[in-house]
């Protein structure tokens, strides 16, 4: 059983200071890097599409973001060798793995969001 | 319809760069609000208990974080008249709403941090 903990007790993990689990909970919960992979659930983008679909952001922290998300393995860099250069983003299996525990988060606040601001 | 606008379009509000849902959902993920809604998913607590938990967070930040969880209606802060004082937070019913769609993201994020860190 050691070699298999229960997923509640590993989840407990980002509550320590020194556990990696707690860096990811910051770059996927980051602001931006929360839209865009919502954004890139729904479809493939490019880079402007992206821009243009996340309204605010600045182009340094798209890239910033984009980067990121790369790192982690769950944004995946396509650069097509055309004139002019083209590149898509899109999600890896972790990626989607990650929206989809992402979306219901996103949904959720999109339908209360009137409620909450109301309790201000 | 026009009166009950499917979920999946209510989110994608979270887009829009003056959507109200954009402000929460910055609440509802920032590292600190993560930690505070989780951990009081486990429990209620008092100050000192939630200070334990989250290991590495300020009294500054712990105080902030919780103001804003308040203001927003997703924690209940209850002072008890005794001597020495004592405080107690707790989830209102729309903030156990909140738990139960961060839940599956921070233990997700458990479960395949190993992956996510081994991609860099």
């Amino acid at each position: 059983m050691t070699e298999n903990p229960a997923p509640a007790n590993r989840a407990t993990n980002v509550f320590a200071a020194n556990c990696p689990s707690r860096r990811v909970l910051d770059h996927v919960t980051s602001k931006w890097g929360v839209l865009v992979i919502v954004a890139l659930a729904e479809s493939p983008m490019r880079w402007g599409a992206l821009r243009r679909r996340i309204e605010g952001v600045s182009e340094k922290m798209l890239a910033q973001t984009l980067r990121t998300l790369e790192a982690d393995g769950f944004v995946l860099r396509e650069a097509q060798p055309t004139i002019p250069p083209r590149v898509d983003y899109s999600l890896t299996p972790l990626g989607r793995g990650l929206a989809d525990r992402l979306i219901p988060l996103v949904t959720w606040v999109g339908n209360n969001a009137d409620e909450i601001i109301g309790a201000h």
